[in-house]
């Protein structure tokens, strides 16, 4: 799909030609970025507060499918992936590095397709780009982000700061990103029996753009801030929900009971699940992607964001030997287990 | 080489358990990490002076062979390497971030030997684990890191601060790492033709060393201290001399000319150079992976440091216009080009 002999080959770039190229539109805005790419590591000032780091390696045929996602879209995606793991901290993200290997199916011009991704990304969310490495690869395309932010000391969130009775919210909607998934596995199917097909996604729209486009919630960030409110425990939904409650419930040494009739699931994301026969709290409890943040707050603060539409209570934090379960629309309690997505 | 079915396969770890397993052995010993791996991102103080980060991709098949490189040193050498970008900075590294994707053709076992690598080289330079990402490869290992390091404001050190007139040093010896890699060449291609074959690699040890266990230089950055010296300008050794050499000058917008005689080439590279027909000084302006250091002072700092055996002077900055020179033996004046080792 990126082969094109009248295209400049990699091999005419050097590595430090390439990242330069790749690079050159791309500008400091950040007063804590001294320096950017081009000298042996990047310098900043980060001399407020606490820094927050975290990295993610995204591989090919692993991670994501080149068949479905277009490359502006993945340079996007593994940035706000990277990011959402710096607000699960509360933090706001300032610096991103970025580091690809490629193998030589690539070519300059698909390079800049993944950058165009990765510079919208950087604008939308106010980060600078201030490194990597470009590499020739033996197989396939490989991404590796680094992410840095900054959070005031009294405001960091960790996983482990939760209370029995606090309550657990968590934003936006869950299952989407998996149903988008699914249906892009069928028109994938679809097409290699009849490469004529000219499938019609309009209907799944929400979902494909869950799966192909998310969004981190830099809003939640802001609305703690506007609402004095500082989560005792954050974790961020890139597994599915079941596993990201179960993950938060054993750091703060908790269980916690959720209740499937208060889980938000967008009215598309349930046609969805139900066109494919599949049950929608199971695409929201074990399908991942979704990138929304999980947190919990204390009983005296839920009076000022019950009435936000951006988040929902869906249980609360109960003791260790409790475990975590959920209650089912059929009055069932369910125990809770992490079927998130495997990478092994 | 790793396959062994009695061996616990990684598909017995889910990502989180088996990045736990590999990182439990870790301890913090920085007291600029607040919290390491464990949550959404770690977490730093950074509050003092400057930050200074760094970034490398390393790909089997690209960057490294595993036929010869034993998977501890392997583990010992990408942190080195990266490291070596922090010193570059006249920094101190404090953390790294390590992420891997593997194949199925890697166990737990081969894990644990390529981490008890990276093990040592946290101990050795003081370095805090404090995060990464786990995942399976359709392909081969690839290895990320991220090494941040911390400097005084004043101290910091640029490829392009220099001044002409100033002198151009060099720490340790060049071409050794890449007479290294020639000798493991040439036995790999004999073991291919006679499994049987046992080499004797005694003579050329110094050089096998340089390439398959790398040291970076944070002896020197600690002599700057001592001696009070802030270069002027400074690169690593990763790409050959030559090419380091293009990039500082560049950089400073300045020309240079170095003396063939003077570039530090240990007797065992010249003779193994001499073994393969290949001319030792090219070994050093070309060859790569010698992981030394490049840099420049002020004529006035000169005599601080012109006795001291880690460093050599091998030759002073000119104006832009003059270019890049080497003076050889024979006293030609022969233009530097950048012929490094490629990864395109």
């Amino acid at each position: 799909m990126f082969e094109n002999k009248n295209r400049i080959p990699l091999s005419d770039f050097g590595e430090f030609k390439l990242i330069d190229h790749l690079t050159k539109n791309f500008s400091i805005t950040q007063k804590t970025t001294i320096k950017g790419v081009g000298d042996d590591s990047a310098v900043l000032k980060l001399d407020k507060g606490l820094t927050v780091i975290s990295t993610d390696l995204l591989i090919e045929g692993i991670h994501f499918d080149l068949s479905y996602m277009p490359l502006k879209h993945l340079g996007y995606k593994a940035v706000v992936v990277n990011l959402s793991d710096i607000f699960a901290m509360n933090a706001i993200p300032n610096q991103i590095t970025v580091s690809i290997a490629v193998s030589n199916r690539f070519n300059i011009d698909s390079l800049e397709e993944l950058y165009s991704g990765i510079s919208l990304a950087c604008k939308n969310f106010k980060v600078d780009l201030i490194g990597g490495d470009t590499s020739s690869s033996v197989q396939g395309l490989t991404i590796s982000i680094t992410a840095l932010g900054q959070v005031e000391k009294e405001k960091v969130t960790y996983r482990s700061g939760s209370n029995s009775n606090d309550i657990l919210m968590v934003s936006g909607d869950l299952g989407g990103a998996y149903m988008g998934l699914q249906v892009l596995e069928r028109e994938k199917a679809v097409f290699k029996v009849n490469p004529q097909s000219q499938p019609d996604l309009s209907k799944y729209s929400y979902c494909v753009e869950r799966q192909l486009k998310p969004e981190s919630r830099i809003d939640i960030i802001d609305l703690f801030n506007k609402l004095k409110i500082i989560p005792t425990a954050m974790i961020d939904i890139s597994d599915g929900l079941s596993s990201e409650i179960i993950h938060l419930s054993k750091s703060s040494k908790l269980g916690c009971i959720i209740y499937e009739e208060k889980i938000p699931i967008d009215q598309e994301a349930k046609n969805t699940a139900e066109e494919f026969k599949f049950n929608s709290t199971t695409a929201a409890l074990n399908g991942g992607e979704d990138y929304e943040l999980l947190f919990t707050i204390k009983q005296e603060d839920y009076e000022k964001i019950k009435n936000n539409n951006l988040v929902s209570a869906i249980g609360y934090m109960t003791d260790e030997t409790s475990g975590c379960f959920m209650q089912n629309n059929l009055n069932q309690k369910i125990k809770l287990e992490a079927q998130g997505w495997k990478s092994f």
